[in-house]
């Protein structure tokens, strides 16, 4: 399983991937969920993934070394798109692509056609943004009203992040929030696991101002899970018992 | 959809249901979903379903109105069951049945059997327990190691129990649970909804000692919400930011 979640808010991105991956409950794996393209001034693009990792795996290649465009028979790559949206459209070109070489024999072997991506970042020129993208290759973004999108195991960090991801968090506060959903998705289910990738972007900045592997000796995500814990369970014991009469 | 839980704790048990049931997202309607069974000396046993509304109220007929013994050809209701275990066995036989009568109908039809029930109480002279019976008739029951059992859109509601119901969480503190996991439910899935039946039982006492429906008029319900709501943004607050350097 996997659970990545993206984070769009007035002064920047953050994007959080897990990197636990299954074949089955008996052969688990470690592999980085979320790859970056930077190059500063230019562009910062990450791309987060989950489902079928040999799906997964081919996408980013072919938008690494290039994939035909249809209408000019060029070779392009993820660095060459002049903007985020095109990015994500080319992200979903990669998907049906593998779709075509894969797709078949992938559904006669019994296994789905299981991918969804999340697209973020900021190309020169153009604005922040963050698109997932599904396996048709088609793809919705995030908008202020709704700041956030997960993939992967998704329903155990939610409701964190109904309660307080708005568009005016500030972006420490967004990288904490995701932090404190990964917590929640990582107790709730054994398949989404540590190491953790961080990335965050500030707006118009055109790099990325963090990227850091979160392991399970880092200090800081450990006191953030303790205190987390101990606040839930303070806001329970603090919620005055239940006045409905026994009888 | 559908969310019931139920937490059995050293000093009883709690069980609590919604009661939206939607046909299509344009088909909204409330039904009780916890049904109490209920002589008091003799017995209390409480039945919260989930799945197919046909299905159940069918199941929920039969185990009313008498279900044939296939051993002695006698005719039996749930009020006769001498134990706990021989009420759920008696649940499954009735799943078994409307299955026997409607599976393969609904099937043709594109339709799963889909259903799944909680049945806890207890009856005189045995112990306090609770089963969740699958669709298949079979169940598993609550244990002192995992002393909640969910239905339903389980996971949303499902990060505040694993933190904090275990088996010595006094009864008042398994309805406050309850009520936050519903809370939590009812936030991130609109077709889960209120009112919402609730029930304690003492263990025991062999009848309930509670049984109370809370409305969106529900003063205590509605406190346990803004509470629950401002601790979990005060806790956030609180955790210190993020220290990894920015570049």
């Amino acid at each position: 399983m996997t659970y990545c979640v993206g984070i769009l808010v007035r002064d920047g991105l953050v994007m959080i991937a897990d990197t636990r991956t299954n074949a089955g409950l008996d052969n688990i794996a470690t592999y980085r969920k979320l790859h970056v393209f930077e190059r500063p001034g230019d562009r910062v693009v990450a791309i987060a993934s989950s489902g079928n990792l040999a799906i997964t795996q081919s996408v980013l290649s072919l938008v690494s070394e290039g994939l035909e465009n249809p209408e000019t028979g060029e070779i392009e790559t993820l660095m060459e798109m002049p903007t985020l949206f095109r990015t994500a459209q080319f992200v979903g070109r990669a998907i049906r692509e593998v779709y075509r070489i894969d797709g078949r024999a992938l559904e006669q072997s019994a296994n789905s056609f299981d991918v969804t991506m999340l697209v973020g970042g900021q190309i020169a020129g153009g604005r922040l943004r963050m698109f997932m993208v599904y396996r048709a290759g088609n793809f919705i973004e995030a908008t202020e009203d709704t700041p956030y999108l997960q993939i992967g195991e998704h329903k155990y960090g939610k409701p964190i992040l109904d309660r307080a991801a708005t568009y005016d968090t500030t972006l420490q506060d967004a990288l904490k929030l995701g932090l404190i959903s990964m917590d929640s998705t990582m107790r709730s289910n054994l398949s989404v696991g540590l190491p953790i990738d961080t990335l965050m972007v500030r707006r118009d900045a055109i790099r990325s101002s963090l990227r850091h592997r979160i392991d399970s000796y880092d200090p800081y995500f450990r006191d953030l899970r303790d205190r987390w814990s101990r606040a839930l369970r303070d806001a329970h014991l603090a919620i005055p018992e239940p006045p409905y009469g026994e009888v």
